[in-house]
């Protein structure tokens, strides 16, 4: 599909699992909170388990890390009956806080492609999760100085989308979006009228999964960041 | 004190303990942690220990309540030396989460106020904690229309507010702060040449305390948000 990008003034990139890596090191600690309760259920039960509480509480702690934290506690509880030892609960708060302080891994091509848009766009970065996390990610990547503008949002649908768009008055004809996540990044910017690039990352959270008949023609798939430049 | 404020277009607004109640119902839930640990340690050890791990995990989790949830959870296996009860952790959990719910209560006058300013000034929140909770205040406050933008900081330093001065594209000459903290509502704003105003709160978070020697007079106190009306 040939898309013409002659109207784009504005970039905005996903941070997660489009600048640098995320999902990889949520499903790592999921191994590991698995192993801690493999006394009480299977590996597979604990996953549904855990991603249950997480959309249960979704509403009330938002995206993020910590979020994720007090979910795992609150799942440990309950698939062990209250059973999980003391030392496991303070094992499951280290494993967020490695989480918290892990280094930033950028994907592959993610600078060269920056320093190759950045004088002829003004490129933002959109995300969700943590405010502080995410910051401080940017912050340890090196690319701060890539973007304008960096703006955290508790969610991304088109009325989060709009909302900043108008604040950053920036035209919805005038912007493209970039990211790996169809449902985040992609269909809701569709709906408003801009232009998306997905870029499929090899991990999707369940929660971010979209079934084929709500997904749309409206925009183009790449396989890596490097393979934007010559659409732009 | 009398400061002239005709330059003034823009108002930042504090929210935590500014617009609303905050701190008492942190308050009241570290009284209720406490009654969960008394077997193990004195109310006052108790206090001190929570404020403690609150303080080690400041840069990780930043403000908000769930890290708040998270330091308490981690206090609670310090101080029972691993022995507070599982169950009890599940109500730690639920101490939270009720906070997280917790209907917005303004404080006095505040409607009237914004009210007699929203055609004068340019009204902004400017606050610190969770995003999607922060979000979710002001959307139960009732108060949204009232502002033109709202902005979740992940801190209130000078640099914080300098960015997002600049950023918003507001003359330092022309803002004015109103807040209950003067560590993070007063002094940083007096000291980037903005103007402040400090509306004192019965109960401050021991964090936000500054020592009298720190302090200024590059600032008005009033003891209400009613009281500043006749200075405006």
């Amino acid at each position: 599909m040939e898309i013409d990008y002659s109207m784009i003034k504005v970039i905005g990139f996903d941070a997660d699992d489009t600048l640098w890596v995320n999902e990889t090191y949520f499903r790592e600690t999921e191994e590991k909170f698995a192993e801690l309760l493999d006394a009480y259920e299977t590996k597979n039960k604990i996953d549904q388990e855990l991603f249950k509480v997480e959309i249960k509480n979704l509403d009330l702690y938002g995206y993020g890390i910590k979020g994720f934290m007090l979910s795992m506690i609150e799942s440990a509880l309950d698939i062990s009956n209250n059973k999980i030892s003391q030392a496991t609960i303070g094992e499951i708060l280290n494993l967020g806080k490695k989480m918290i302080s892990h280094p930033v891994e950028l994907l592959e091509g993610v600078k060269e492609v920056l320093e190759q848009l950045k004088d002829k766009y003004r490129l933002i970065v959109l995300t969700k999760g943590d405010l502080l996390d995410q910051e401080r990610k940017l912050e340890r990547s090196g690319l701060s100085e890539y973007f304008h503008h960096v703006e955290v949002l508790s969610d991304k649908k088109e009325e989060n989308y709009l909302n900043l768009l108008d604040h950053l008055k920036i035209d919805v004809k005038e912007f493209l979006m970039i990211g790996n996540s169809l449902k985040s990044d992609v269909l809701p910017i569709t709906r408003i009228g801009a232009q998306a690039i997905h870029i499929p990352f090899h991990t999707t959270w369940q929660h971010e999964e979209v079934p084929v008949e709500e997904q749309n023609n409206n925009y183009l798939t790449v396989n890596s960041l490097k393979d934007i430049a010559s659409h732009l």
